[in-house]
């Protein structure tokens, strides 16, 4: 199986008032050494793998940025198919493929 | 901790081309087997309960919309934090309130 | 046309630190003005009218929150498709009708 | 005021049965026409302008792909607030740089 999912978490009841790039930074750690193929951007973090990993490694960020803040919202986008890895820069170069 | 959260599950790959509602309705049995408090709605289910209840139900939903469907497609929003039970009537019913 | 569409708004950045309900009911009460059918819902509000009276009732939500606070998160899903209004209703009553 | 969305569109209902990449290729023709910044991802394409700019671009994709297909889903997400553009870019930068 390979999903490729996106997802965006922060906290809505947080210690503090500043940046959120502290806690997107500690959530990419936590994506880092889960193994998963991950590319961060702008609005979220798109990783590859099996459901079951992603959906593990996205409660590890959740129960992570749980314990320093009151109230957090996770929004996540999953596409799952059969398929071998390497899909995350396949669907974008097949776009891109076309727009030659 | 109490989780409210919504999501949409549907194939992108299936067998049949026609209604959704077949699709939608063996995720309702899904859920309410878990025993989560849910509610349908046109755009998602709503349903409560803490994180790994919730998650642990939504891949009962996609493992079983992935054995009969090529790729399926899951869109998820939860809003996580502290609470009693029952946030789910709570959060509409603090707007009707002010709406009064 | 006959899209149906679920959103949520809320401040990231705010004045106060309270509850999001006073939001959410100021929100409720553009879509009101708007006309178009609607639900409030614990994680969002569906709505039902063509495409762009749909993202023209979301501008003015937008536009409303973002005079009173310096940052708001927009999440917007839609089902865009020819059909009757009342999809709304139907998409719930067809999945309804199969789980009886 | 300085957006960064992210959005992904693409058919439910279609006269073909293939890829979608010829879908998100031509939405990628419209959004680089309305020559806002934006970079192609995986999982949704991220733009960066001002409210208007950015419904409108996505109005204009809307319209193009329901022009071919029977029924669209759109899964659209914007972070809005005050800032000078190039947000999308210092967004990722200053996690980046937290991440050193």
């Amino acid at each position: 199986m390979s999903c490729v999912a996106t997802f965006s978490l922060f906290p809505l009841e947080r210690p503090d008032q500043g940046s959120f790039a502290p806690y997107v930074a500690r959530t990419i750690e936590i994506v880092r050494a889960s193994g998963l193929p991950y590319e961060l951007g702008a609005m979220g973090t798109v990783l590859e793998g099996d459901f079951d990993e992603i959906m593990q490694t996205i409660k590890h960020c959740h129960d992570d940025m749980r314990k320093g803040c009151g109230r957090v919202y996770l929004n996540l986008t999953v596409d799952s198919r059969e398929g071998d890895p390497g899909r995350m820069r396949d669907k974008v170069d097949s776009v891109g493929e076309l727009l030659k």
